[in-house]
Parts: structure tokens; C-alpha cells; sequence
């Protein structure tokens, strides 16, 4: 698979229109309301993200003839679970810092984050009930669930260093692919498409979500501070085993510097070493291999469908997760 | 009206039934998922709260024939939302005991809090869809954006003295009234009763809320440490002025212990002060009127219903909230 950058404009291009509504209805949220709660949602929602879960709602409905505005509605709803679940993710971490800005919880305490995080993860929902469809509320409110169970998780069992693989894709599904899964099957769902149709396209959503997350996990060891937007090996600095660092526990038993650090032994010496140690053996490649996997089954759930410029961009969105920098 | 303890269980005896199926889902929900999830949702579910949001919805649904689950499931819903509310609640404050329970940021930490939190509102959010009444849902998730919006602005105005009362009555609708109005309302709706029947209903929600965070901000002041659950005149520490602190910084313009307080100057000392001039004065009687207000108009609302037990159970509730002391 091919790792140069894939313009993502170019694969948003089908839906391009329907990407504008979402956005204006973003603004829309963040001009509404008290004056300080504005300039905070304004803060978040400043459009520096990459909207790909809105676009693959939109993508995803466009396998039925449909002429309904729920897709973008639920857009809307996918992207603002994406920041709420951010803000509180921040405020768990403490990170002073996201993709180059400064975090609501860094600008305006913890506590203020908390509470707008709160009031996003409601607006969310209030704008999914746009869609008139109990299915797609229903399933929506069930990702609010596996995302904070996911995250729950993740902070509960951090240090340790005996994650098996299925309790690390339980996770990742959580977190990660449990929204891309609902992007996807909510759009086909909206469109009125058959079953078949929104399986496959849920089976799609949930393999780019996994994927998506993997590559995240190897970019905290592989990319550089400037890509990532924090600290490289932060994961492993907040106790968080992923893919390679799992690999890397399972391949050296004796004296492994993630287990000396998830001990509390000399933290910045056992990082360094740890990323040394991925660096020096294959496991960058062999997660990258798991990752095109997921990508893989991701392809083959949609070959199914109509060869149309959607499908061929929900193509190209594979190659674009695996060969990502940020 | 009557200030002695009305028994509660004799107010929801037309529904005890139906909120014995609602404490049954309560309790299905903690003995599902992972262990230590279940022991955090078990012990926020401890049977401890007086489920007063769920037998207004049990009640309010019994003003048009009907024999449908949707109640149970409301009931447990707006119930859930409230544990949740609180939950993030006592992060924010960093508060260490609820009605004699310690809290889960105090036993777990903050962090696990407020994803516990989360989990709990999402858990109301799909136990709502059991509903399958788009309008129901939307209402929920509406009163979860007025909710956090209400904690927002007491955050955010934490330590400000000059709170109009129009301000206030925004504030305590958000925070609280909003839920109790849902609560009422949306078992009107599921019940299929007709608008007019809705409207009244809604009306004394919304009167019955305001009459109830009137009266615990009173109990602030007015309450002993061991009926209210924490120090007498926290909110003035929290820097929260409520009608009671209003009235004293309106009627002692000069020389103002709240004032004094909120501007950091010797908080125990003017803690005090305000306690005792507050003691002093008709603050809290006339307090106590405008919780009697709402009352009054509460009442008024379901005047047009049919005399029923659950009318009265309803009437018997606003004196009830007048009188309480916990």
C-alpha cells in the first residue's frame, strides 16, 4: 500500500457539498448560546480537524438513492462525539496541548472542560434526533457508552503490562472503531439502504476504525513531536500499552524497559531505550502489517457494492489512514 | 403549608410497582459489563437515593390510559441521568461525601470520575430509546445541554456577587427544574395524553424543580451538617450565591460578608457572619415563600386533571419537597 499522502480533499470530493452543511452547522453550535460557552465551542470546533468521520456518513449514504438532509445531521453528530469525547480525553490526560492548540482543560481548568465536554456530548445527541431514526439514536447513544467504557478502561488498567491481544482490540474498538463503525453504518442505515449494504458497510467502518488506531499507536512511537502533536512514546509516559509496545513486552521477557517503566523505574531512561528497541527490530513494520489487515478486510466487506467515485473513496480513505503522519 | 415529613412511600404507593421495575433495571445495569465497572455502577446505584424523578414520570403517566413499558424505561433513564449529573458534579467540586456515601472521584480519583460519569449518561441516553419516541429523546437530550449549561455558568460565575434574579431562575431551571419538567413531561407524553394534559403536567415539573433547588439552597444555610451532608454554608465556599446569599448581598449592600467572602477575604470568618446574619433576618422565610410560589403554581397546573390518587400523590409531593429536610 502505497504511504505517500493521499489528498484527503480529493477523496472528500463526492460529498464536498454536503461536508459544507456540516460544517456550517458546527459553526452554527458554536454562535449559539451564552457568550462564554460560544467561545469555547468556537475553540473546538475551529474546523482545523479533518472531519473524516462526518465524511464517511456521508459516504456511506450514498449506496441507496436517498434525498434526505439526515446524513448531514448525523455528520454533525458523528464530529461533535469526536471533540466531546476530546475534551474529556484532554482532561483525563492533562495534555496541555492538541494538534497545536491549547486544550480546553489547559485554557480553562479541568473542572470548565469537564462541563463542556458534557454540553458537547448532549449537543451531539440533541442533533442525532434530527434524524427521526430511533435505530440510529439507539445505536449512537450505545458508541457514547463503548468509547467511555473504552476510555475507562484504558485508565483503569494503566501499567499494566500483561494486555493480551484481544483486550487490545476490545479497546481499540471501543475508543476508536466503535465511532468509525457507527459513521458508516448510520449513513448506510439513513439511506434507507438493505441490509446487506449496511452490513457491509459497517463491516468497513469497524475495520478503518481498528486500522485508524493502530497506526495512531505505532505514530506515538514512529512520528516525530511536530506530526503527532505531543511528546513521542506518550502513550508509553501515561501508562497506555499499545500494539507495539505489547510486542515489544511479549518479544523481550527479560528486562524489558517498558515493564522497568510501567514499575516506575527511571521513566525517561526506559522510554528512550523502549523506542530504541522498536526502532531496532521489525515491530514498526508488523504493526503496520496488522494494521493493513484491518484495512484489508475493510476492502474486500465492500467489494460488493457498486464500483461509483464513493466507493472508490472510501478506497482511498485505506491508504490515506495507513499512510498518514497526523 | 404542612413543614412535617410527609412519607414519602406513601406518595408513591399508586406506582410502587412500576418503580420496582425501574430499581430492577437500576440494578441489571450494575451487574453488567466489566467487574470493576459494575462495582463502580453499584455503587452509585445503591438504592440510597429517594428516585423521585422516576415517580414523577410513573405518575405523570397516569392521566391517559395506557399500558405500555415506556414509563419504566423513562423513569429509569431520567433516574440514570441524574446519578450521572451528580457524578460529575461532586468532580467538579471536588467533594469528598454524598448523603454520607463517599464519592467515586473520592475513592477512585477524578479521572476515573468523570469517564464514570459518561458511561452513566450514555447508559441513560440508550436506556431513553427503549422509549422509541423521538420526541421523548430529544427532550432528554435537550435537559442534558440545559444541565451542563447550568453547571457551566455556576463555574464560570463562581465568586460573583451581583447575580440578578432572572439569572438565578435561569441557573437553578437548568441545573435542576429542567429534569424534573422531563421527568414529568415525557410520561405524559409516552403516556399518549393529549397536549393539554402534557402542557399541565410539564408546567408543574417545571414549578416542582424550581421549588425543589430553591429549597435545597435554604437547607444550605439552614440544615445541620448530618441532614444535609455537608458543611452548613457550602455553597458560599464554593462561591455559589443562591437566593438565600442573594437576598443578604441585595438587603446589607455595605460591608457585605458574602461580598467580603467571594473576594477571598477570610472565608471562615464571613462564612459565619453570613450564616449568622442570614439567622437573623426574614431571609429565610421569605426564601421559603418563593419556594412556596412555585409550589402554588405546580399546584395550580394539575388543577384541571381528574382527582386521582396520582393527582394527589403529585400534591402531596409539593409539600413534601417544602418540608424536606434531606
Amino acid at each position: 500500500m502505497n504511504r505517500e499522502k493521499v489528498s484527503i480533499d480529493l477523496i472528500y470530493e463526492p460529498v464536498r457539498e454536503q461536508l459544507g452543511v456540516v460544517d456550517k452547522k458546527l459553526r452554527g453550535l458554536a454562535s449559539n448560546g451564552h457568550p462564554v460557552l460560544s467561545q469555547l465551542l468556537g475553540h473546538i470546533a475551529d474546523g482545523s480537524g479533518k472531519r473524516m468521520r462526518p465524511a464517511i456518513t456521508l459516504l456511506a449514504s450514498r449506496f441507496h438513492p436517498n434525498d434526505g438532509d439526515s446524513p448531514a445531521a448525523m455528520g454533525t453528530a458523528v464530529e461533535l462525539l469526536h471533540v466531546a469525547s476530546l475534551v474529556h480525553d484532554d482532561t483525563v490526560d492533562n495534555s496541555p496541548m492538541r494538534r497545536g492548540l491549547a486544550t480546553v482543560s489547559s485554557l480553562w481548568g479541568r473542572n470548565v472542560a469537564v462541563l463542556v465536554g458534557d454540553y458537547v456530548f448532549a449537543a451531539s445527541a440533541v442533533c442525532v434526533c434530527d434524524t427521526e431514526s430511533v435505530r440510529v439514536i439507539r445505536r449512537f447513544s450505545e458508541t457514547i457508552m463503548e468509547i467511555s467504557t473504552g476510555e475507562l478502561m484504558e485508565s483503569l488498567g494503566a501499567f499494566k503490562w500483561d494486555l493480551t491481544h484481544d483486550e487490545y482490540k476490545e479497546r481499540i474498538y471501543n475508543k476508536t472503531a466503535s465511532l468509525f463503525r457507527t459513521s458508516a453504518e448510520s449513513g448506510a442505515v439513513l439511506s434507507g439502504a438493505p441490509e446487506t449494504t449496511i452490513g457491509a458497510l459497517t463491516q468497513y467502518g469497524y475495520n478503518l476504525g481498528m486500522a485508524f488506531q493502530v497506526v495512531d499507536d505505532v505514530l506515538d512511537f514512529e512520528g516525530t513531536q511536530e506530526e503527532v502533536g505531543k511528546p513521542v512514546g506518550h502513550d508509553l509516559l501515561q501508562g497506555t500499552l499499545t500494539l507495539p509496545s505489547m510486542l515489544l513486552v511479549e518479544r523481550y521477557p527479560d528486562d524489558n524497559p517498558v515493564v522497568r517503566l510501567f514499575k516506575g523505574e527511571d521513566p525517561d531512561a526506559n522510554r528512550l531505550r523502549a523506542l530504541e528497541m522498536v526502532h531496532n527490530s521489525s515491530i514498526i513494520e508488523d504493526s503496520y502489517a496488522v494494521a493493513r489487515e484491518f484495512c484489508t478486510e475493510a476492502a474486500s466487506a465492500i467489494e460488493g457494492l457498486p464500483d461509483t467515485p464513493e466507493r472508490r473513496s472510501l478506497h482511498d480513505l485505506l491508504d490515506y489512514v495507513i499512510a498518514r503522519r497526523t
